[in-house]
């Protein structure tokens, strides 16, 4: 086990904080990696609770100055879990100070912001520095083994994708206004929040990406009680109401350079689904079928087998053969959500160490960045929009 | 049970024509009706395959030529499983000679034949002779119990419809070309084939319509062997080829009367999906969903209920209570497709018996046509299309 | 279509007289039978109420004299539906007078029945004269496709078998006695009515049989309301109540005889479950999973697949290569519980046709009867039970 | 968040000893506990081995002598996550130093050695020290759930159980003997290390123990080629051959204290069931079913509702509600394997800070001991054992 250290410094400590700090300290205990990250320091706003998060998440320092930690010699990385609408600037700057990046997603708010957190990217890299996207699902074994079997050509020419990113948490209309329901802050609702998701999972799968899009966006509860406490997901009501500026829900229909059709949905209004993050693939020669709902599962049906015994196959995804699994526990021992943010942990870390590019890119992510407002421009204009 | 015979003549004896002999057949020994249906007569265009046809489905007697049965006293139902070019020609005659007439799905091949048919209809109405169009999914008990739930209230207001029906019969671009694949004959493909029945089976669980569309239309396979015979959903190929003048597959977002917005995709490229017509509804209350893989299930999710012992309810809707079931079999003893047709043909009867009009009418029909036609029009112009 | 035709008479018109009602009817309607069945008579208790039955199920004359039928040329086969306590004296009957039975399961309500029937049976044979037991659930689709994959060897060796028909018909205390509930009517509870069927079943899938049983007997509820009439599965309560004479549920274990372990649970009291006959088979080589409550699928795993992507697949039994299915609709439009008894009848009309026996054979019943008489016999003694 | 240290000493650092060890790193960044788990010392066999495992898993020394740890001050609790045969010993004499335990199971590899350890903990409880057995599935949410909803009365009077643990390793004939083969060092084979755990989880789920057993094992494979190395559960084969010495599949019914019926069966050669520990309960008035498989999601039946909207709910169990959830993810994003390893070790954590005995205590564990040596008895004698 090596013992030359990474130093991270973590911004921001509400939910992503809490995954990534799970995959920080776990990571180097299942994974043989080349070097060993170090929980250096956390940035937050108030001090006090600040202090508070770095000592139950593990952080060995805390600051509420995060331009602080780019200038601290046992910091090597900068990992951004904070709201959108600071991502460029902490971005930007955390690579001009030759800081490797691991920035949530959506990596922005706004093309703009992400064309220049993408050519800061760009320059960094000539010099060594790496940036990458927390598009996490992609680390889900699961999906991992989705794109190894398309790779593989085991789906043939690929016809149709149909994604769904389908959550329930504010249906009921007395939930509050969060950060999340604010333009300001988030960007977008449920369309750069999870929508995002669904770009990037089926551009994985598919290694191909989404050339036009024509689409929808619609609030359907477009005014909500203020939120006492602006804190993650909930907070309490209080009798005020605020506009609600994003959308929640959007749906899309997408064209693929390779011409395959794309069916995209992103809603918080699917009553009884949780986290039901769904994609199904069709190919000529077979398809597949995922549900994080149910994510040590994908399902595959193989088109060249003799019909009498074909059929979707429940793979579980947990045999040694699967990405990431054989680091873990023996077959059919499922993993859970936070492991994605241990795996991204472990990839970023040996690209780091390696001295390549870890994916998804910033370039990757400015171009997921595009088909959201490709898919905000057609909302307005109501005919189809290029990315 | 009665013996007030109601004479039956069949036009057309392919798959259709099957599935509706069976209904004709069935129906009396399972449902008390008013009047006993009679197979009297079965009209096709070749002398000896419709007497054979005749003979195996136990019609009494057989013909050329359709329009023969119109002036037959013991024809009361012209029942027409033709293709849809056939359609209005047919049902017009049939209304205006008096008969109660069921017309397979799609009603017609074009919005005017469709306004031509409503209009024979509703003159036809007036003198008490009834026209039903025959979208067979209503009847099945899965979905007639997701109407009741939507019209009690269970599921609230509605958000969000998605509703796929997904086939992979032509998948192999050696497929030959059949009927099916002629616009000519079938008016449209999977749009015109299997897309009606989704947005039927919506639009009657909703008990709304909708009002607007986007779409696209896609022909994934241009050109394809020419049968050597034309029968039914096969034929053999042959090494001349000829073109696919029909979608294979039709996407398209929905907005309907109520806000509710659709997500509809009908496609016969979806490897190993063989017959899934899929439906989901969520609303502030509750959601729904249901696939024709396991037709004699439906999944509700009540959302009024304490979290922490709710859930999709997998409701096997083969009670007494359910509809159509207590005809049939005790509980867990599920029904197959060709029940549909049999409640079909007891929804018919009886409305007749009792002097109303059945449902859907030809003038759901033609409304169907109508959201069909603003698809194609859609995916010509790239834009929204009002229904 | 020949018009040779095969005279039935059944005997009963209750649940079971339904059923195979609608087989003899339809089943010359899809398949192509050497001889043509005809519903010739109905024999019942009680007159009116088997004429009512006779005209609404089809049948040409009815008569409360079940001896009648035997004397009648128009007759060939007589079709028992009755309860188990007359199975023994009508089959006999019929097959000395030499008609061709089928009577439905149990086939006794004791061993020493079944060696008669047997007996007869084997006398019958050696002048054409053909006899066979209504295990129909043999019929369903799914099951014939696993017992063709356990004799192509794709299991390999046979490991294990976890068979359970669960129903909660009676799980309330409150319902009421039926025939059913009584041994001199019903010879046994859960263990005759719906435990012979995975006996069979299972036995059936893997072509052999149990050699050995060790089991228990329980009946939940000692004592219920009589019903005040005796119809079927229900009836309505009376203040009076009568003891359960048969057991509400068996487990049992068997040691097959090539080595593999079984399994067997039947119970009426599994809340939730309507109708789950569910059948598991593990062997060296590949496993099967079958639930009729979703009984158009069979699951099925092979075992000698690349681990990576080997899981369980849903087999949509709907493809015209499997059992049966090829008579029915395309692939996807699922059958029901009573295609079974179709194809049944199907069997049993070839078999009559051509001169073979038909199976299962009343040898293959009496085996049927001493696997669960063993079952009676170990719940007493305690000890495991050769069959 | 609290300083108090709680010194802890792993004994092993296979499979399980990664377990606890994640368990002891993650408890206190989730949960809010009394005092701190400090991993302080692991001890193993081979030197380099141990030291090279602390060093990967974050032990802060480590030993070849595990006695070593029960004289160390820093040392409050000794984890024993040896192979069965050591257990006795090491529990013995750690609550005699006056550690508190946590015993991997099955407890011990035969009663005797359970009573001895049973008597130990009865001892040390008197001076305050705890022990406890580590079923960890009781901290499966899904399970706590379970167990809630029948002590809550939702189930009514329970009447089934049906329990299955199904893997699939050792199916291949050619897998090698490993230490889980050998009686001496395992005790018994899937009888003890799954069967155990699922005798536990029902035992847990009803608050019953089961009374008397009727069971069988069997031993697939006899002889297997020597592993060149004992390592976990794989292992290089050898070309010499040796007996495997314990149970392949062990099967049993059983009759719990109040008068319900299980069904057991624990097996390592269900081929394509990978970890499928399965449990369905069905009382009076609902029912409960759960697959390892599907960890997240626990069916519930509830008998009760208007049979047209009853089924099976599919109950996500990830809401804030459910047993541990709270601590986690927000609703929707499951949990992995070792999650139940963390709540394990938070529960015992509090036992030991509020002075409780935390459960399964080691009467509990010798409780289990004892069905699984009824089961053995019962597999000896043919016939029923009283536990």
């Amino acid at each position: 086990m090596t013992t030359t250290p990474l130093g991270i410094a973590m911004i921001g400590h509400a939910f992503m904080g809490a995954a990534h700090s799970q995959a920080w300290r776990v990571a180097p205990r299942f994974f043989d990696l080349p070097v060993h990250p170090v929980m250096s320091v956390l940035a937050g706003r108030d001090a006090d609770r600040t202090r508070a998060a770095a000592e139950r998440l593990g952080w060995a320092d805390s600051t509420t100055d995060w331009k602080s930690v780019l200038d601290r010699d046992d910091v090597h990385v900068v990992d951004i879990c904070t709201p959108g609408d600071t991502h460029a600037e902490i971005a930007v700057a955390a690579l001009e100070a030759g800081k490797h990046v691991l920035c949530e997603k959506p990596m922005a708010n706004s093309v703009d912001e992400a064309v220049a957190m993408a050519e800061a990217a760009s320059r960094a890299a000539e010099r060594g520095v790496r940036a990458m996207v927390g598009f996490s699902y992609r680390r889900v074994p699961a999906l991992g083994l989705a794109r190894d079997l398309v790779a593989q050509g085991r789906l043939g020419r690929i016809h149709h994708v149909r994604a769904q990113y389908l959550q329930d948490w504010i249906v009921d209309p007395a939930a509050p206004l969060s950060w999340r329901l604010d333009k300001d802050k988030a960007g977008s609702g449920a369309l750069g929040d999870i929508g995002a998701h669904i770009v990037d999972a089926t551009q994985f799968i598919l290694g191909d990406t989404i050339s036009e899009v024509m689409g929808t966006l619609v609030t359907f509860v477009p005014e909500r009680p203020l939120a006492t406490s602006h804190s993650g997901l909930s907070g309490t009501a209080s009798d005020e109401t605020g506009p609600v500026t994003v959308d929640d829900a959007a749906l899309f229909l997408a064209r693929f350079g390779s011409g395959a059709l794309g069916s995209f949905e992103a809603t918080r209004f699917a009553n009884g689904r949780k986290n039901a993050l769904r994609i199904e693939v069709n190919g000529s020669a077979g398809s597949l079928a995922f549900d994080f709902e149910d994510m040590n599962v994908l399902e595959f049906f193989d088109g060249t087998e003799d019909p009498a015994v074909s059929g979707f196959r429940r793979i579980l995804v947990t045999e040694p053969q699967h990405p990431y699994v054989g680091a873990w526990w023996p077959a059919g021992h499922g993993l859970g959500y936070e492991h994605a943010f241990t795996h991204q942990a472990v990839d970023l870390v040996r690209a780091i160490a390696e001295g390549t590019d870890p994916t998804p890119t910033f370039a990757d992510g400015l171009q997921v960045q595009r088909v959201l407002a490709a898919v905000e421009g057609s909302a307005s204009s109501g005919t189809w929009q290029q990315v």
